[in-house]
């Protein structure tokens, strides 16, 4: 199903609308969207449906649906569960085309309200009627003064038109950050909450958002993701926008996951694949509200650093060490200033010290040319991609504030192209005149920072072309998923394996290894044992003709003893492999998101550290690349401590190849497991694999 | 130097002051602290300083320190640097007990600044008048109305007595953290900020505001600690008087610790062994000010949960999972209800859910009953330690608001006892009624979360005895630092090692292998080798008495060619050891808190991952198990993924022995490292080690 950018014209901006379940009382549920309408000016029609009242809130209330003078654009439904399927089949029955559904007993509601949800979702198939919840807070459009929604946070005011849409599966939390965003004055130009997501769902809401001009950010909210190819349009179509999805995840826990099954009647998913998925198109997936506000604070500023360099300006020196604790725990990076700025400043001012961060001490409120001059040369400074002032409390000093305010003014003014956050405590005016002077402003340098950082990431994801998914490899067919056969399949996919041969007698063993060259190791082949060691189906280190029949003989009578009724098709004759770095390569199929390539250094490290890299299959040579780097572990590929420098572009090959494989056979293969992979100087060569049919 | 608990009496409550470089204009530092003085209602005498003017702010002033009519008690110096320290010696002369110096210009700032410091020094010593400072903002006492401060922040009004006291290196730093804490309501008692330390430091403002009867928590930040000793003495008062220290360390990160030196030059310390006095201390470490402060503020609170167990009650499902993730992050565990009490409150109310986290549903808003019931049941349930209330944005609605108050304040009254938390968004006044009902409140949902964490951490730490570093080992004397000799020293502190003999022939090799029997290992004894596998200095797996003479042979061999000058002491011949995992033990003299302890896995974990846990030395048995458990390698000693579970007791009391050696000796050696340590389920035994005399 592709991501059609008009899904929510109707839904936001309908011409005329029924309030089914109208209510006369203002403040109850059922009669705040009619308040809200009236209030916000909105110019369509609304029609309150109530069979119990002649005139509701002001209006003519009509007894049904079928009895208003013509078929409304919308239907919001403000009944009960039972009461809102039956009005929805016949607001579908009449041609509605769009219906917003509060009431709560659906499908997060027991198998009563799991039989309810699936009416719905009948109506929605056979009528294309679309429909927003149930369990749901509705949707507003501040720019075109609809607001379809029940939600009390709006009784604080309505909002005017502003550059923020939010897309919350959840209706309270899309509400609590209209909320914080209102109080932030980031301006919320859209809500949409869908719920339990019978049809419309965070996915299609973020793509049609995307591509409105009025919307310059994005802040989603998910507990799952109900279908992985729309959700991957949708970030696609924001991607090509260049508008930044800001994204929070709940669910992410165990205990999260959980509860997110009784509350929206979602799987959370896999967060590593989620995590995948955000690095790939860009999403800034954030942990906490807080950070979630901050950033899309950052994103409306619009200047996105192409670097993690950090200019530090300070007048403390705590600060400035602050700042440096925080820019390093962020991942940016605070290199000195030019030695000749530094001289230059110090012959002027040799009280401060300039080398980065700048710091001014407290003399520089006798002296404020120090200020200019300080903030002139790390602004004007090519080595730094952003810069972090702290003001510390001294904007509160009623004589100092106009003073910092000129200063920091002028300084960002001349330099409009440079992002410049400011850390500070001030009186709200003061705090507003830094703002207006196109700085970002904090109060807690710590969160400065970290904004700085994830606007940073997003001007590397934004620059990022999107994987191309259409690379897939060619389709194969298995059949016993035995290790021979998984060793071919990935031999034909361009993975590097051993030189192996499988024999069925001594003679054939020989000649094997006398082909491969010595020593070699022989292996068991057979799709009844998995772990081969355990049962005395391997011999390592096998150095002449007649040790390799001694050792055909005792793998024979090894798994014999162990495994009596195992199949054995034959043993695998290869040579010993390079010293070297195992690593793991596998797939699997996502349930959301489908096939998924896994990289991840062996042994404990996997297993003990859960220290492994996940992309969307097929990737790509870079993105593979980016996955080798990814992991903590990394350095022992990497020549850290004296192991060998391991051959990071054979490795990337055999990702990608392992990735194109799963994603061109997801339909017959489940999983793959490369296990381990032999990373050396010389290469990447695969030593045992297995690939399991779906 | 044991910590004079009334330090600070005099220098925050002197019944005199004499303000030297006191200006007429309250405006200006050098004006300020006497504004502040008259407008606090300080009932001591307060004599300007200034040769150049009669009155200044309305008092006599005097041309210097002699001309007045008595000895101050403290003496506020708000003069430049040179002329500061002749103030000093004047002071000191006179028999002023304490100054507070405001200037800059010393240590942090080049030789000339470092000398003028010394000058200070020198004063101290030889007088013993205290002296706060240089390069500081001042002290002061909201209790004796005592403001010996030019903090800027200080103009927005003086505060009342409070709970809170502040000690802090950074001037800066300390008075962001006031303002901010009176903004929030908390308090602010004591402010003192001890600049670049010449004599008052942060560890002696903390021992002596922990013992006052007004102070409920102390919020420390530091750069560097001065000095160790002192510094752990004072959290030792803390934690005898239950006080709270929540402590800011800056300069953890490499590029912070480098600004570090340049502001207030100390040395940052290294990281991890202030990590280690912390958890030894039971200091609350905070990362950034926003948890600094909210750790505070729930201190105040006082109640500290005894456990880790949170129950979650929510009108949204949405925010419910969110507070499991929050939850899960800061490792607090939510378990769910007991099933009959879930049980019961369904058939009340079968349209929520009551697993853990409760979730009400929009619907509670139609029925408070709920509201009440759900709280009663969690917080009567024995099965939580604190409990966590999100409220979403209700709390808004001018409806919802006195309900919600009636409800949570009713419930929080019955259950005085218990810790809860609630996070929602409300205005102001809506805010401060829950707070007055007991409860902690957050708009942000994060920090509640993280914040009862805290408490929790506060109480294991509180309840923890201190260590006691008393039960030192014996004193060894080092002489080479040979592997044998090491050995030797670690198997007298009680380290198991495996019985090996070094041997100075063939023959003696024969004798020692059929001791201790075969096969054995045979290892270059040599003071200038130091990686012996490298260069053939270790033959492994002997198998007979032949091989033994062979393997002699070689090792001298392969040595002579390798390192042509080493004298070689011997052979060491030794069993071969248990299969198992190889663990590190070591320990170094840190240069602020002396010998410390280490523990990590081998290899790449310690080498890569830094994967290592640190302790003060001496340790008991029972920090070195949390020392074990702590490493985030631990299940590989546990027997995770079918590793063999090891004597983890043995390796405690390998510990504990290492610990004790280091803190015994640590005069006489720099550093032991024993290394690998072969733990294994029948012990845990030291296969190489070294121990270099300092």
């Amino acid at each position: 199903v592709a991501v059609a950018a008009q899904t929510l014209d109707v839904l936001l901006a309908p011409r005329s609308v029924a309030i089914i379940g109208a209510s006369d009382e203002p403040t109850r549920i059922s009669g705040r969207t009619q308040r809200y309408l009236r209030d916000a000016g909105y110019e369509g029609a609304v029609y309150p449906v109530n069979p119990n009242r002649g005139v509701v809130q002001g209006l003519p209330a009509f007894p049904s649906l079928r009895d208003l003078p013509e078929v409304p654009d919308v239907a919001l439904v403000a009944v009960p569960a039972e009461r809102a399927v039956e009005a929805l089949e016949e607001a579908a029955e009449l041609g509605v085309k769009g219906a917003i559904v509060f009431a709560a007993g659906f499908a997060e509601h027991g198998e009563g309200g799991t039989l309810l949800q699936r009416r719905v979702a009948e109506v929605v198939a056979s009528t294309g009627m679309r429909v927003v919840g149930p369990n749901c807070l509705g949707v507003f459009s501040a720019h075109d003064r609809f607001f379809g929604t029940f939600a009390i946070a709006l009784d604080g005011g309505l909002p005017e038109p502003g550059p923020v849409a939010i897309a919350s599966q959840s209706g309270a939390y899309g509400s609590h950050l209209f909320t914080l965003a209102q109080r932030r004055g980031l301006g919320v130009g859209y809500l949409v909450t869908t719920g339990n997501e019978v049809d419309v769902d965070v996915a299609e809401a973020i793509g049609s958002l995307a591509v409105r001009d009025d919307v310059t950010v994005i802040l989603g909210y998910a507990e799952g993701i109900r279908d992985g190819e729309r959700f991957l349009e949708a970030l696609a179509e924001a991607h090509r926008r260049r508008t930044p999805v800001v994204f929070l995840k709940a669910g992410r826990s165990e205990v999260g996951a959980q509860a997110v099954s009784s509350h929206t009647a979602s799987l959370a998913g896999s967060d590593e694949v989620f995590d995948a998925v955000c690095e790939e198109y860009g999403v800034l997936r954030v942990t906490t509200t807080e950070e979630q506000l901050d950033v899309a604070y950052g994103c409306l500023r619009g200047i996105f650093p192409h670097g993690r360099r950090l200019g530090v300006v300070s007048l403390s020196g705590g600060m400035g060490v602050q700042i440096c604790d925080a820019a390093d725990r962020c991942g940016l990076e605070v290199p000195p200033l030019p030695d000749d700025v530094q001289a230059g400043l110090l012959k002027r001012f040799p009280y401060a010290s300039f080398a980065n961060p700048v710091d001014l001490t407290a003399q520089v409120v006798q002296d404020w040319d120090l200020l200019d001059a300080a903030l002139e040369a790390v602004l004007a400074c090519d080595r730094f991609d952003a810069v972090v002032v702290s003001l510390t409390t001294v904007p509160l000093g009623l004589q100092a504030a106009p003073r910092l305010q000129e200063a920091l003014g002028a300084a960002a003014g001349r330099h409009p192209e440079r992002l410049v956050a400011l850390t500070c405590l001030a009186e709200p005016e003061g705090l507003r005149a830094f703002g207006e002077a196109g700085l970002l402003v904090f109060e807690d340098l710590d969160r400065a920072v970290a904004t700085v950082a994830a606007l940073a990431r997003a001007a590397e994801c934004l620059a990022r072309d999107l994987p191309d998914r259409s690379t897939a490899g060619t389709q194969v067919s298995v059949s016993r998923g035995t290790e021979d056969e998984a060793k071919r399949l990935l031999a034909e996919a361009g993975v590097e394996v051993l030189p192996e041969r499988t024999v069925h007698s001594e003679g054939e063993a020989v000649a094997a290894a006398d082909a491969v060259g010595y020593p070699v190791v022989l292996k068991v082949v057979s799709p009844d044992v998995t772990h081969k060691t355990d049962v005395g189906g391997v011999v390592v280190g096998v150095e002449d003709a007649d040790a390799v029949r001694r050792a055909y003989t005792a793998v024979h009578e090894g798994v014999h003893v162990a495994v009596p009724d195992a199949r054995i098709d034959g043993v695998l004759v290869a040579p010993m492999a390079p010293d070297g770095v195992d690593v793991i390569i596998g797939s699997h199929c996502d349930a959301t998101f489908g096939p998924v390539v896994a990289f991840g250094l062996g042994g404990v490290f996997v297993e003990l550290l859960d220290d492994v890299s996940m992309a969307l299959a097929p990737v790509d040579t870079d993105r593979a690349h980016r996955m080798i780097r990814s992991i903590r572990g990394f350095g022992i590929l990497d020549g850290a401590r004296g192991t060998p420098l391991c051959d990071l572009d054979a490795l990337a090959t055999a990702i990608v190849a392992v990735s194109r494989l799963a994603a061109a056979n997801a339909a017959s293969i489940r999983s793959i497991d490369v296990n381990p992979v032999r990373a050396s100087p010389s290469g990447a060569v695969a030593l045992d694999a297995s690939v399991v049919p779906a």
